[in-house]
């Protein structure tokens, strides 16, 4: 570890996991945080649930396809659905800038309403902190939520031979987000993807028929980041077809005019999934008919190679290893 | 509500009871947030719990008595514990200001992990995210928390002749931020009370007897705006006994030092508790007896003067209402 904490250990990729297994587990080890899924999943007395948190530091504050309420609600939403349960209640947190307007407040707090609305989910309790100008930027929002865990949606280990499905085109947010804040690709069409993913999960559930494996949102560190989490530990690596990942061409413009990896960007609506090779094709077919999955696609297959590592291979025969991202991609983009 | 958000927004007094009013309830608004109890009472297939979140940004990071970690464990846990709760799991969500020594940060995760396992409490779930410089001010914590309610702790409406417990000294833990922070009271021996009480709360549950009506831990705007809120609706005012409302000498010297009211300073380790004449002396005994509430006290009683107010009266028959704190006392003390 570093003497001070940088804009990398909050990225998402090497050095926030670096932080988590250094500082975090040592301390508060416990068998559900060291899941490490995206909610923990925690019992007593015959009650399990699932827990989640997640902390909105996103700028700016609005954005094409969203804002930083609709964002706060998607993402513990979205947390809770891939650790395959039913998002049910979630809390609030607001920490306050000092001279925020209170109409930009209120289109905020309208955003995240009609997003829980739309999500099914309540806001049962919150709490307001107002700090003094120039002690926080604008509004950070804290989210945390409760399900219940479908048993469909059990998790399961990944196996040799499984296939990789994403629900629709990858990196849309994080795309849209550098374009609202960075003086490049004006003229692109980028709009983020962020939107509840639990309905989609509702519709997934019926027909997984005990071969869905398991779930992640791929948001910090894009969909290589959420698939190297995904196998690690289990002795398989990810074969990627290049072709079949859908990538929008206006992000994949974007990426080659900054040099960016469209497969490390983040998505705030899309879910991806490791499923076995007999329920592959009707889990997709149930993901394309429902309205979060139209797009979506079997990117690839897991292989037992001993390595953990996510490759990506084009019709051509060419190959190379997507890394995890390092170092900072870009700050505050959730 | 003003055209931009002031600290007062965040004091925990009148203002932030305008904003939850005028902003927050008319979009969220659903029965379990209604309550705006210390935590929501939600259900679902005959499964109860209660959740809550707080966000902390007090500043300094670190002062007598405590630190931000070990306020972050406490404020949830007491919030599960006085809205009648045994606190099982937390989430903690961690906003950085790029630069923090990780040092620093090692010794308030120490101290987050410390003050959940001696309250018997698990981190089950987290979040990190880092902010450039000059974004936030040093490191925010947002935790969010789970338990199950306990039955002899069930609220009730409280009623005329009902007594007042206070668990111990009030005004502890924002006097001693105080003198951390400003260039006054350098002698005094003044160290926040911050501490856990759901072991206090498991030790008066057995006692209640039916008669336990409702708690709340007095913290942003101290006891009076606890009290005041424990009354809303209720037709009831409090007549607090001056003489025996417990206030640390150090407490008192500093509020007539620099113009306080001791009853608005926030404690974030005692809980004032209403309960039936008849079960206070039992409830106090049991208090008593415990590590947390050794100096417990019964300071008043409520009327039913249909006022909602709170009054403190003195033995040589002066009297006076404690108001809600208007503006800003002191910002981030909690």
């Amino acid at each position: 570890m570093d003497d001070k904490i940088t804009l990398a250990h909050g990225a998402g990729g090497r050095q926030t996991r670096d932080l988590i297994e250094a500082l975090i587990l040592p301390r508060f080890g416990n068998p559900a945080l060291e899941e490490m899924g995206d909610a923990a999943l925690v019992e007593t007395g015959g009650i399990r649930m699932l827990f989640t948190t997640d902390g909105f530091v996103i700028k700016p504050l609005e954005f094409p396809g969203g804002d930083i309420g609709k964002l706060a609600v998607c993402g513990t939403v979205n947390d809770l659905s891939v650790a395959g349960g039913r998002p049910l209640w979630l809390s609030c947190s607001l920490v306050i800038e000092e001279g925020l307007p209170t109409a930009l407040l209120e289109r905020l707090l309208d955003s995240m309403a009609a997003t829980a609305r739309a999500a099914g989910v309540q806001i049962v309790c919150g709490d307001t902190k107002v700090v003094e100008r120039g002690a926080a930027d604008g509004l950070f929002i804290c989210t945390a939520g409760v399900g219940l865990p479908l048993p469909e949606c059990r998790r399961q280990p990944v196996q040799a031979g499984d296939c990789v499905l994403v629900s629709g085109p990858v990196g849309d947010h994080e795309a849209a987000v550098f374009r609202a804040r960075e003086n490049v690709g004006q003229g692109m069409a980028l709009v983020s993807d962020c939107a509840p993913v639990n309905g989609l999960v509702a519709a997934m559930a019926p027909v997984a028929g005990g071969g869905l494996r398991v779930m992640r949102d791929p948001t910090r560190g894009g969909l290589a980041t959420a698939l190297y989490e995904l196998v690690q530990g289990s002795g398989c690596s990810v074969m990627l077809r290049e072709e079949d990942v859908p990538v929008r061409a206006e992000v994949r413009a974007l990426c080659e005019l900054v040099g960016f990896e469209p497969y490390h960007l983040a998505c705030e609506g899309r879910l991806v999934a490791i499923a076995a090779p007999e329920r592959a094709p009707v889990l997709l077919a149930a993901m394309r008919a429902h309205p979060q999955g139209r797009e979506a696609a079997i990117i690839g297959e897991l292989v037992g190679d001993g390595r953990g590592r996510v490759y990506l291979e084009n019709s051509f025969g060419g190959g190379r290893v997507l890394g995890l991202v390092s170092g900072v991609q870009l700050p505050r983009i959730c």
